[in-house]
């Protein structure tokens, strides 16, 4: 992992840096004092270096945001936005010396129409809370990132994030009509629509839409919204080994079903599920599979889903019989990631997605990659998208077990790419994965990104050193 | 309109560029007789200039088409890239001297997934052809452009094209997950994924889809698929005004449901389609309404829907019986645009696409401009998406009333734009519009475009003139 380390500035410019920033922006809105911009160094992610900021700024209008872009510009000061910093890539990750322009403050619900179908927000809006505030108009905004009920929309935009809707629903850039985006140079631009349909020009929304804030300031954005779906029922099946369960998923796929989530859980992440918080799931299966309907008659369905099971080997397919259930079930499932990280202390989470009809493999695969670095390695996974979390469990105090955590994180993404898959399907590039990128993208791909990003960033202020 | 003219090269120099072509493709791909590369000057839009193609290729591989593109940057010509031609606006018309670059002998459809719900095309594969392919698997590829029986893939994604499914289903772009693309200089990259999901960088498949040929030539598209819906069951209902018809569009989507069709024909398309075909649609009315449900029970489903226009005002509501009625509604709505062509000999259709809340003031002032300039202009929509098509309808041989229906058009979007809307929903910019697009994206916008533009295509040589 090398990252570009720019040099921390010396105190006046800073202090020259910080006046500029006041120039334009409430005493309250501008963060100095060292302890207080150290807590803003970090996204959620292992492994990331993050350096020292120099300043944080907390603005609650896009003229404020223009003000911080140009005086970043001016100064030639990098710039590192943030959202809810619940990212797992450190994207969000400081550098030395620069403006971490947290959003968490432009957090208001501008419109909900439902007629449109359609919310327009700043981009600092928590997920969760903009999801029951569209419920109530009978709507329904499906991202739903496993940290929704602390992730922002803006965050959520810049890592494209997912969650467990996508199967049926799929990912943010789905819902993602039109920004309002502060460009390098403190410009405004808006991009898309707020229209169902539109084809004006080259698709720049959605260039924004995953660029972990490396393009541009997202100030505000238009949602595109679904009618609120009726409850889902959910469906838990249990499998005797992993390769059975992935059967089940690719019949289940085959069969033209369309559940609105599809989670697979192994064996170490369920006993890890357990231990947190005594669920009672049943630790004698290898794979247990999650499967929902939020259709007009969800039991049918599900009956349908669970024959296929069966079929594919099931040792026990256990339907909820209401929602109370459902959620008791849906919440295991929510727990994993920290039921898994209580295991060691510590945990590194891969993002791999593969073609869902490799699914079988990459677990095998992940299987046999935490024998060979004797870890601790739990899979959840977006089943239905193929989407797997394999979760490196370690004790960040063992520099010998941290370099093997490291190792098999790689390995794991190298096991993707070999099963046509990608390094992330909703966790972001950030600086975990910047390596990685340009063996999944390629060179040519590289050099076009690359390009982009000098078209957007001349000079390279925004958030440098992710991605690429 | 403005179209950049490109000097027609001397004989010579076509000599040159012929002879190099031929050097990377067999002679029945190498089309140079003039009254042949003529046909191929067009697509299917009124007013837009085009010049003369210097020759015609129809490559059948990547390794050609990257011949092509590298002779073509070689010797500075620009190339202009073709499917079928059936777009709507200029985008695929040649320019004087230019290479066109016609994709459509690479119609081989590759890979079809069941499992991974994908198909793997080559660009010039006929919508209609990998429709009917994907339904033997029990798939189905939604974006169904009125031209679906002749259009290609390639220029399916080149316009970023809709349809009839897009209020249920969405566009084009949401069907696209990799491609493989030739750059202007010849090299050749891939973009995306063959997964559910991934965002490893800047997205630049959706950047490349709609892009109009203006950024580099699609090779090979990895489509998403979804299972085959149930067939669809349709209700036409009758309007006293198309106010009302609208009031009916705007409680239906409010009220939550998710026809896969509601469509809009007035008074003067249903004339125009009985005229035509002799089809018995109720002339007396001023606006029909076509919805259909393809859900587990449509009829219930309808019934809810027919309530609603009622409601609102609908003077008749009346369901078909079976799937052939509803095939005969449909076809009705997909011949309006031939039967409005039938009107005067020509048409200019446009594709004003806005919040589906205002469609009823879209109505109402396209009305209005059609009696300011004395013209019949007949209105279909896809109304449950806000995208009408009002069709200019003129001798094209009267110059006075063509001035006047390229005015009425012009004025059609600016009243789109009025009402927060967008000049295209799905057919494109081309050359038709490209004055507008820079109305209706700003001049920041324009400046970001072209910058993108200048990355992908330093020298300029694809598709010249077009969006910009």
């Amino acid at each position: 992992m090398i990252m570009s380390r720019i040099e921390a500035p010396r105190d006046e410019a800073t202090g020259n840096l910080v006046d500029r920033l006041l120039g334009g922006l409430p005493t309250e809105a501008v963060l100095t004092d060292p302890d207080v911009t150290a807590s803003y160094a970090n996204d959620m992610a292992s492994f990331c270096p993050a350096g020292a900021p120099a300043v944080v700024v907390l603005p609650r209008t896009v003229e404020q945001v223009q003000h911080v872009m140009r005086t970043a510009t001016e100064l030639r000061v990098p710039v590192v936005p943030q959202g809810a910093r619940t990212g797992l890539s450190g994207a969000a990750n400081a550098t030395d010396g620069c403006i971490v322009l947290s959003l968490t403050r432009m957090d208001r619900i501008l419109e909900i129409n439902p007629v449109d179908r359609i919310a327009v927000v700043e981009p600092g809006v928590v997920n969760a809370t903009l999801s029951r505030a569209v419920n109530e108009h009978g709507l329904y905004y499906p991202p739903d990132p496993s940290s929704w009920e602390m992730c922002t929309i803006g965050g959520n935009i810049g890592t494209a994030s997912g969650g467990l809707c996508c199967v049926k629903y799929g990912v943010t850039a789905e819902y993602v009509l039109g920004l309002d985006v502060v460009l390098a140079d403190g410009r405004l631009m808006s991009t898309g629509r707020r229209t169902a349909k539109g084809v004006a020009g080259y698709d720049l929304t959605r260039l924004f839409v995953g660029s972990e804030g490396s393009l541009g300031i997202v100030v505000r954005a238009i949602l595109a919204l679904r009618p609120r779906p009726p409850e889902q029922l959910v469906l838990a099946a249990e499998f005797a080994s992993g390769a059975a369960a992935c059967e089940a998923v690719c019949r289940i796929m085959e069969g033209g079903h369309v559940p609105s989530l599809l989670e697979l859980m192994d064996r170490t992440t369920v006993k890890a599920v357990n231990d947190l918080a005594h669920m009672g799931l049943p630790e004698t299966t290898e794979a247990l599979l999650l499967a929902a309907f939020d259709t007009a008659d969800p039991a049918a369905d599900l009956a349908a889903l669970g024959a296929l099971c069966e079929a594919a080997g099931a040792t026990q397919v256990v339907p909820a019989d209401d929602a109370a259930e459902s959620e008791l079930l849906l919440q295991a499932r929510r727990l994993s990631l920290t039921a898994l990280e209580a295991v060691k202390g510590t945990t590194m989470i891969d993002d791999v997605c593969v073609p869902r009809s490799r699914l079988g493999e990459m677990l095998e695969g992940t299987e046999r990659i935490a024998e060979k670095y004797q870890l601790t390695i739990g899979v959840v996974a977006h089943a239905g998208d193929g989407n797997t979390h394999p979760t490196v469990c370690f004790d960040a105090q063992d520099p010998d077990e941290s370099r093997r955590a490291r190792e098999s994180f790689d390995e794991i993404m190298a096991l993707g790419l070999e099963l046509g898959g990608t390094i992330t399907g909703e966790h972001g590039v950030g600086v975990l994965k910047k390596e990685w990128l340009a063996r999944e993208i390629g060179p040519v791909g590289v050099e076009m990104q690359r390009a982009i990003k000098a078209a957007f960033d001349p000079l390279g202020l925004l958030n440098p050193g992710k991605l690429f």
